[in-house]
């Protein structure tokens, strides 16, 4: 076993926080299945209720508007659906509308056809570009049916912050459908669901703390739904079947809980940014921080730094770090192993095929580490010089 | 918090075995998202590829023809679909030929719509009727893409063994492709996917002392295989999308490593099968245990038993169990708490409206827990008498 790295890369997924891995331990012991109408099951079935109330207050929905997957892009392939239903009636979508730095997971398009799958671009800031989505949904031909528009909340590699409300009252006046996928952003944003313009949010259990296999989806109201992507035994009140991951849901519950959002964290986590870039700076002034390109400095999360070192490739950076001891990623950990050029990037209109470092943390990171990895970060770049 | 009863539920959930639980446990500390080419997501990546190997050798498949899900229920969603690909090229399922007593989750049809649907029959003993399988068969329209057939290796409520190397005959005869739905029967049956006759295996990891929230699709080969049902970031080698369970994917490789079958195990299962149902028959004579009327008797698993008190409701009965302690099921335990009628029994021609309970159990199970049963048997039957 090599020697533990300093973990920067809580947006690939973030450590187990104390009370998942509490609530984890203690479902173990819980034998049966949620459906079943015995003492076990019951005992079962209890777990999930009470993480379902522990997903919903991260957010302010209601637990009854929760429905647990099996993590955001089974979320995500549910809900980009052309197929909706309110109440027992049809509800038809026509066309789907993502923005171009959205995560892999929705970029795919779930279950549209590549042809009814429009990207809409962004600023170089990496902020939504309003004009291009207004004139998309504008475009939009009603008759084929409603217009979904998915947008990140906040960007799974530069940190950027997106104006979700304003892009959901843009959807909102077209008529539209409004899918956030909140992932990156709850719990480090104080993000309430009645607030933030969407109709639907997808969050995952390990960006927040929890354990992997876990995500959800939060209607603003169950009025209209997509209809289910997994059948079967009716769970989830008909919308997911399949016996649910209670280990997991139990976990993915006491994160939400303990990463519900404080000022007191975001401060703290502020203060570890902008140390951690002051320091970036100061060892290398023309180092590019993304998000802040000429001026056009966009809202990051405060726990995302994503750089490039001009003339140097991020991969190569990356083994560096590793080697050093420093778990960072050039660039999303979204399919195995696969180092492409970030689409994020290139959505912004970055120039030059260095790509870029990220270094993401939370709660669990100290300025101590983040001043050994600056330390490491000069030497890894005195040695590329030689 | 109660006192624990006596679990007999195992063909709803098995309790965690102790392997698994102690691969869950060392898998909590891998912070890392699999995905993630530093050391630590290379720790998480091997641990994926440990259960994967553990899974495969469970049925005697290759590592590389192993695909992780959420569950059974997604693995049958995913392999139940109009659309197959032969490498690049899309091939057509036409027609989805579904056991009568499947399990709900099959018999939703996965992405087929209704009229792309029929139910197979079986005899009164539980077996498929093979004619009728046949005759379906005969009757497929080729024109409108291959057939598609579906059935379980056993069944959940019966334990009733299909004969599923026929079943693959006569599918492979008509040119279709064969699911087999191995939930129930792997580890309690000597089951080698090549000897199956099916194309596919679906496993669920809870069945077998894993945690819920995993199961697999196994391939006899990849030449043919269903388009992927969850998009995104490519992971299992791009036919399931999502951030892999690690925990759930550790838990479920060390229960198949251990739930291996033995003839050892399944010889001490049947003694206790015996002796049950000894017990039973000499509590009640006019006992009836399913998949053996009238002489039809069928073969079982080794932990199942599925038995009907005549003029008392099977309802009834479960609730006395669990007022004394003993966690077992009236049918299946496959949505939120709803006591219909067994689609099972009807399927099998049963009379009578009483249901049935399933007593199943497994490696923690014994003999003086099945004795204490058959007295609070007797005691149930003595109270509903007065």
């Amino acid at each position: 076993m090599a020697k533990t790295a300093t973990y920067l890369d809580y947006n690939a997924a973030a450590p187990l926080l104390d009370e998942a891995r509490a609530a984890i331990i203690d479902a173990l012991d819980v034998n049966a299945n949620p459906s079943s109408v015995h003492a076990s099951g019951r005992a079962a079935k209890a777990i999930i209720a009470k993480a379902r109330r522990q997903v919903a207050d991260l957010v302010g929905a209601k637990p009854d508007h929760v429905i647990f997957t099996s993590g955001a892009t089974e979320a995500a392939q549910m809900l980009l659906t052309p197929h909706y239903s309110m109440g027992r009636s049809p509800l038809k979508v026509g066309h789907l509308y993502v923005c171009a730095t959205d995560h892999p997971c929705t970029l795919a398009g779930g279950q549209f056809s590549k042809d009814a799958v429009s990207l809409i671009s962004v600023q170089a800031s990496g902020i939504i570009d309003f004009d291009a989505l207004e004139e998309s949904l504008r475009a939009h031909d009603k008759s084929s049916g409603l217009a979904l528009v998915v947008c990140h909340a906040a960007n799974n590699e530069t940190g950027v912050i997106q104006p979700f409300a304003k892009i959901g009252d843009i959807v909102k006046a077209a008529g539209g459908i409004f899918v956030l996928d909140a992932v990156q952003a709850v719990g480090r944003l104080d993000l309430t669901i009645a607030d933030t313009g969407a109709d639907y949010l997808i969050l995952s259990s390990h960006k927040i703390g929890g354990p992997k296999g876990a995500g959800a989806i939060v209607a603003v109201s169950d009025l209209v739904m997509p209809m289910p992507l997994i059948k079967g035994g009716g769970q989830e009140r008909g919308h997911r079947g399949g016996t649910e991951a209670v280990v997991n849901i139990a976990g993915f519950g006491a994160a939400a809980e303990s990463a519900k959002f404080s000022s007191e964290r975001f401060n703290a986590l502020t203060d570890v940014q902008n140390h951690l870039e002051r320091g970036l700076r100061k060892a290398l002034p023309e180092i590019i921080i993304h998000g802040q390109i000429d001026g056009a400095e966009a809202p990051r999360l405060p726990n995302t730094t994503f750089f490039t070192v001009p003339n140097a490739k991020a991969e190569t950076l990356q083994i560096n770090f590793d080697l050093a001891g420093y778990a960072v990623s050039a660039g999303s950990a979204c399919s195995s192993g696969k180092v492409g050029r970030s689409h994020v990037l290139t959505a912004m209109g970055v120039e030059g095929d260095e790509g870029a470092i990220r270094v993401s943390f939370g709660h669990k990171t100290t300025k101590a580490e983040i001043d050994a990895f600056l330390i490491a970060f000069e030497q890894i770049l005195a040695r590329m010089k030689r």
